[in-house]
């Protein structure tokens, strides 16, 4: 290799939500110009494809039944192969500013003298429920809302979570599919038990599936339909606007009363 | 022009923060695909190009010393064009789903027949801060961001904002620059002199402008480096993790001392 004006650099990519088509037109720019890429679990292979074929393609994300690439070695990994190969470019799922620790690639990159370049993406967060139809706010209806973290490194559920089920705030929880029992508890403590819920899963890809519902029946209609991990979960009136919202829960009421 | 084959569309996209690069691959293949487009104030005339020369572009913005298109004519020109032309994309500036109108131009338009396709764009929310360098959350410092519109309907404050005054999360106000004031009152009331604030007005850009300073100096270093409309406000501590904030709230420390 011609190590000759190479410039040892990081360029942080976004990739978007899953669609393929949802990375920018900068994103697919820093994928042709790589050297070297990194990309993890939630990214589309398909994106690999703007990547030069002789540059190598390194995966650190999860695999079946094996931890993901711990993210100490990750921001190792980034600084030697910038020194080894030049312009890396590292394509993580949504956006790199999301509840992902691009802030500690990027941190880590530069105190070892790596120049950065960052390329948001999409992300999950009003994409997802605005692709089916529900946007996080309407006139009239609300007028903000919390996004906030499932999971929080020590397991614990974030106390936010019960702040914002006081609020008329749309809430948007992501890596919260696992704790979604937690969640339910949470909302049902503030009476809010005919609060409109969405589980989303794979949103924007063929793969794509939702679960509608209310804080009283969400959990029997993720179970219904399916619903893994990862999902984002939509909490909020404006739940209400999804074209399906009516029949799914009127299905899931008469489920109730078959059971009952 | 030929009528046959002709399908009435709406394609809504988003423009994404201000970076004509920031559009995703999706709205540039709509683009190119239109019959006609509409666009507003906060799209890049860039992405225009786009767009076939022969296809009209029209502009439904804000312009010197006059007010925008109402929403409701913008509703009837999407369903008028979408029979008289066929596709129709209508381009807005970040995502149209946050804080935009988009939902309404929707549901219009599908009211009347015309089918829709939703392009997510790329939110200044996330995007915005990002590029600065302020990531909305980190570990050990908050576990979520609360996003909220600084101008209701009726030109008062959200009261979430004062909810929001009361917690942890990343507080990112919207369209909230002519309310700094009352912003500014609604944190000091519950003692968050403190606090980190940076204002960011077109994000993404060249013309890019930052001020960062606390709630208690924050209007100062905005009137300091000349702020306008629209930006982005946020306030917690994650805006301490950009670089220029110890030197910023250091030296608006000093001009206090100085007018003192």
């Amino acid at each position: 290799m011609n190590h000759l004006q190479r410039s040892e650099r990081l360029t942080l990519v976004g990739a978007g939500p899953g669609d393929p088509d949802l990375i920018t037109l900068k994103g697919i720019k820093a994928l042709r110009n790589a050297d070297i890429v990194l990309y993890d679990a939630l990214v589309s292979k398909e994106l690999l494809a703007y990547v030069q074929p002789h540059v190598p393609k390194v995966y650190v994300g999860k695999r079946a039944g094996l931890p993901s690439v711990p993210q100490a070695e990750i921001n190792q990994l980034i600084v030697s192969y910038a020194h080894k190969y030049g312009h890396v470019v590292r394509l993580k799922g949504g956006d790199p500013f999301v509840f992902a620790r691009g802030y500690e690639e990027v941190a880590y990159a530069e105190t070892h003298g790596v120049q950065v370049n960052l390329v948001p993406g999409i992300s999950s967060i009003a994409s997802v429920p605005g692709l089916q139809g529900i946007p996080l706010t309407r006139r009239g209806m609300n007028e903000s809302f919390w996004v906030i973290t499932g999971t929080l490194a020590d397991g614990s559920l974030s106390q936010d979570i019960e702040r914002a089920a006081q609020t008329n705030a749309t809430v948007v929880i992501l890596m919260g599919r696992r704790k979604l029992a937690q969640i339910v508890d949470c909302f049902q403590q503030y009476q809010r038990h005919q609060l409109p819920v969405a589980v989303i899963q794979a949103g924007s890809t063929p793969k794509e599936k939702i679960a509608l519902g209310t804080i009283q029946t969400i959990e029997a209609a993720v179970a219904q339909q399916g619903i893994g991990r990862p999902a984002l979960i939509v909490i909020g009136e404006v739940v209400r606007l999804h074209q399906n919202f009516a029949a799914a829960t009127h299905l899931s009421l008469n489920a109730e009363e078959v059971a009952a």
